[in-house]
């Protein structure tokens, strides 16, 4: 990572927030280095993801409070690493963003210092130190955040591993954060001269914008299912259901069919939501036999919400079971990059 | 990582020619899944640094050929690993586009099609599989680098261990990416309507563009130096030396003189270019014996430059000691962010 004079001040207020934060476990080497240090345990691989997050594409500099840009950025990379079973060891975070977003704003905190805000209390809360990253000007605020993960070798639960005949799960309530952002595009904002980062939530929508605002990784399920052995195929939800299902059929060469009357929709939210909507970052996971599924994991339920079938020209590679028994194709309608 | 249905397509295409280009040791599992799986050998520890690009701001659309910026998005990271003394696991790309980079051009290679050629070349000589990464729509071409390497524990080259009296060295010349890009600048091209891509170079430029478009990063230098433990600290010239040696100054909490008239200054470049250029991705480091230092490593001539000093109010942090004998502060003057 390069880092030059004018920034060094934003880094050694990042690296003194970081170590007071302490959970170092891991790290041999943190910010301040050519490259970071870090030391997994023996027989453990590494797992490594990183996600980009870019203003007017994956969340809003005028829409979203910096802390929950901070917060969904780190979220979206932990979720890659529940879906595996690893353990996060540490994160990296590479920020662009406009000169402004690192002037201090009137209530004395900039964008870039509000976003860290967000980033390391989950970061804490999450026990993954923040370990590095790069810093740059950019004529648009985006994050690309990178996470390193450690997993038993051999043990990691694949996209590829579901068998015609698993039975298709999710952990929690899907749709929820759909919901949300709809609440947040509709919140009586007014007008702005120029893109003004986002003002504070009023706290009687706080709730309604917790699923979206400040998701929370699966962490400990995703290593309860790998731990137990329990699971044949994962992913985590950030496209949306249709598209993610399709990516683990994909993956395993295999064909899907949902019963849309067994999911698990968040409140509020329409079939639609819970199907397309993306970023509730649940796990979706395959497994056998029904009898040995507990209907809670690590305090959050589990819903059976359809099964692996045969791949065959006959039927869709997703298949919607209506209400009404019928089948219809559930195509990939998640989130589209370049569609 | 996250990937929809519009962009599998792009994604099976790299992830074809990735597997093509072979070299997947230590990489268990690469593009496809929630997160790549690598696994380092017994007794290292892992490396990681990130290194964001931007157009406007590292590179140009406009001026950079497409397969420059991917070898020197890469060649960054990999100049951040060669100076801890590193060996290269896998790398993974974040790469953020506007829309009209994804269209084949006349040529009928997309603009990012191109980007990947220049990556794909150096990571294969490198022995770098690209493990992972992101793609994702941005109004401004961006590529975050995230290389992922081994070191034996303990034993890699930090920026903080130089000692009074060590002395200072470099491999290779200084100031040649600078004159490189003073080149790149001046060619006369007709005005273009928006921001096209650059076109390609002129052979008989080629040459002199080098050092500047397609940089190689010194990781077989690293690795010796490692191996012989024949270096206190090292850091690699990503930001120009005045500002680089500052940053080993700091972090080693001692002070620095260079000799101008030692330098090893680039053909064609000035004193300026050699001591502030940036992006020459030459190894700075410090090591205590003359005597015992080789005049090339690995093949890379290795040049004296000066020597640590103890921190004193009555001198500067770094000094340069100039052909006449005087000695005066040398200032950070390479690349600055928010500077």
């Amino acid at each position: 990572m390069s880092a030059a004079a004018g920034e060094l001040d934003l880094i050694r207020r990042i690296r003194r927030r970081v170590a007071a934060a302490g959970a170092r476990r891991g790290v041999t080497l943190g910010i301040g280095d050519d490259c970071a240090l870090l030391r997994p345990r023996p027989g453990e691989e590494i797992a490594v993801t990183t996600d980009l997050s870019i203003d007017g594409r994956h969340f809003r500099v005028d829409l979203h409070p910096a802390e929950a840009v901070g917060h969904r950025a780190l979220a979206r990379g932990l979720s890659d690493l529940a879906a595996m079973g690893a353990r996060p060891i540490a994160a990296f975070v590479s920020l662009g963003v406009p000169r402004d977003l690192v002037t201090p704003g009137r209530a004395g905190n900039s964008w870039v210092s509000r976003f860290y805000d967000g980033l390391l209390a989950l970061a804490r809360e999450y026990g993954t130190p923040l370990a590095g990253g790069d810093l740059a000007e950019s004529p648009v605020a985006m994050a690309d955040i990178v996470l390193v993960g450690a997993v038993e070798r051999g043990r990691a639960l694949l996209r590829s591993g579901a068998q015609v005949g698993d039975s298709i799960y999710v952990t929690g309530l899907l749709g929820g954060s759909a919901v949300g952002l709809e609440k947040l595009a509709g919140l009586d904002r007014k007008p702005q001269r120029g893109r003004k980062p986002a003002p504070a939530i009023p706290k009687r929508l706080a709730d309604a914008l917790q699923a979206h605002l400040y998701p929370r990784p699966r962490l400990a399920q995703g290593r309860w299912l790998l731990r137990h052995r329990a699971a044949t195929a994962a992913i985590d939800l950030s496209d949306g259901l249709s598209t993610d299902l399709a990516h683990l059929c994909e993956e395993s060469g295999v064909a899907a069919e949902v019963d849309a009357s067994q999911l698990p929709i968040a409140p509020g939210a329409s079939l639609e939501q819970a199907l397309d909507g993306g970023e509730d970052y649940e796990l979706l996971f395959t497994a056998p036999n029904p009898a040995h599924m507990p209907r809670t994991i690590a305090g959050l339920p589990v819903t059976r919400i359809g099964r692996m079938m045969r791949r065959s020209a006959n039927r869709p590679q997703v298949a919607l079971i209506t209400p009404q028994g019928d089948a219809q194709p559930l195509e990939p309608r998640g989130w589209q990059h370049f569609a």
